[in-house]
């Protein structure tokens, strides 16, 4: 394979998806650091060589640059034991996946993003008005997530695949965006049991 | 293959995505009509038989269920033509799918949503407050492809992948929504090579 470069900033989950992946298979990444808050990913050399749609994480492969993170992890795992082999159970884990970009991440990793990051005293009063909409949303997801595990360990199959991986990154984090893991008891769970996995590394 | 049922509501551009790259592969797939105006996805008995998360299109696989557009896609073509062979093409392929629910469906297709289905009068406060960033946000999504369709016929390698599907649904309904396509030459040349493939099914 070639050599591998994460274009990342350490404190995105969606960037520790790919961290965490490359760590379960031992694959070894560099790293490469931009502090989003600063803009470092809105530079003319950033879109011009990195990625035009101004975004981290993207995964340097050689010379060729891959973005969004689910597609990056999908790219290290494809033939390893964090893909099923089963066609109808790798579209299954996909299945979770694109939930994880459309329901999960934009409510979780949002409100996260702006209590921890942006501070709730310098939200817009456009950001201020979605607050609800998105605590409400990102309920539902976890209460599908909690449903999903209460009569199964993983996500699909009886092993771990990047369905798990991909919605770790932002639910162990959930607790920052106000969100109350205590009340997901399954998926508290198998939060732990990703945890316990050889290889395993947290985010810094 | 088993037996496939689309369960569906005919003006959804993600449920056209199935149906498209079915009619592109001449896979025959049955249809089971919802109406989202009316909640039919929000029954029990849709959340416990068909979908958990309330949500169509779901494709029906014999007996099992699989949500999300871009997975059922991504099931029924892989293998075939629409999905390339080479693994960083394959990872390039699904990152625009992922870029496609990210940062352009919650966009360019709530718009369409919010303004031909439930009306400009009937927005709520909220909603008409999230109009024009989601206006900008849409905007950026065509530059972007815009931008990548100047030097190139389709976004990954040089035929039509799920890619360009995935994509097309809700591009070419973006008028709909108030963008004005006449701006991004290089995507109505786009939009016309995949209207121009062999075995095309337009919207009902």
């Amino acid at each position: 394979m070639d050599d591998l470069i994460l274009h990342e900033d350490r404190r995105s989950g969606n960037c520790y998806k790919i961290r965490l992946t490359a760590a379960l298979l031992g694959l070894a990444v560099k790293r490469r650091e931009y502090d989003i808050m600063k803009g470092d990913t809105r530079t003319p050399q950033f879109l011009a060589n990195v990625n035009a749609n101004g975004r981290i994480p993207v995964l340097q492969v050689g010379r060729r640059f891959l973005p969004e993170s689910n597609a990056a992890c999908f790219y290290l795992a494809e033939g390893s034991e964090l893909v099923p082999s089963d066609r109808f159970a790798r579209a299954d884990m996909l299945r979770w996946m694109f939930f994880e970009q459309y329901n999960h991440e934009p409510n979780i990793a949002t409100l996260r993003f702006w209590l921890c990051y942006v501070g709730e005293a310098n939200l817009t009063q456009q950001q201020r008005a979605q607050v609800p909409a998105k605590r409400i949303a990102g309920e539902a997801a976890l209460d599908l997530m909690e449903q999903e595990l209460k009569d199964r360990e993983w996500f699909v199959g009886d092993s771990c695949t990047l369905a798990d991986i991909s919605l770790y990154a932002y639910t162990h984090l959930a607790e920052a965006g106000g969100f109350r893991l205590e009340d997901y008891r399954g998926v508290c769970a198998w939060l732990q049991r990703i945890a316990a996995l050889p290889g395993y590394v947290p985010m810094d």
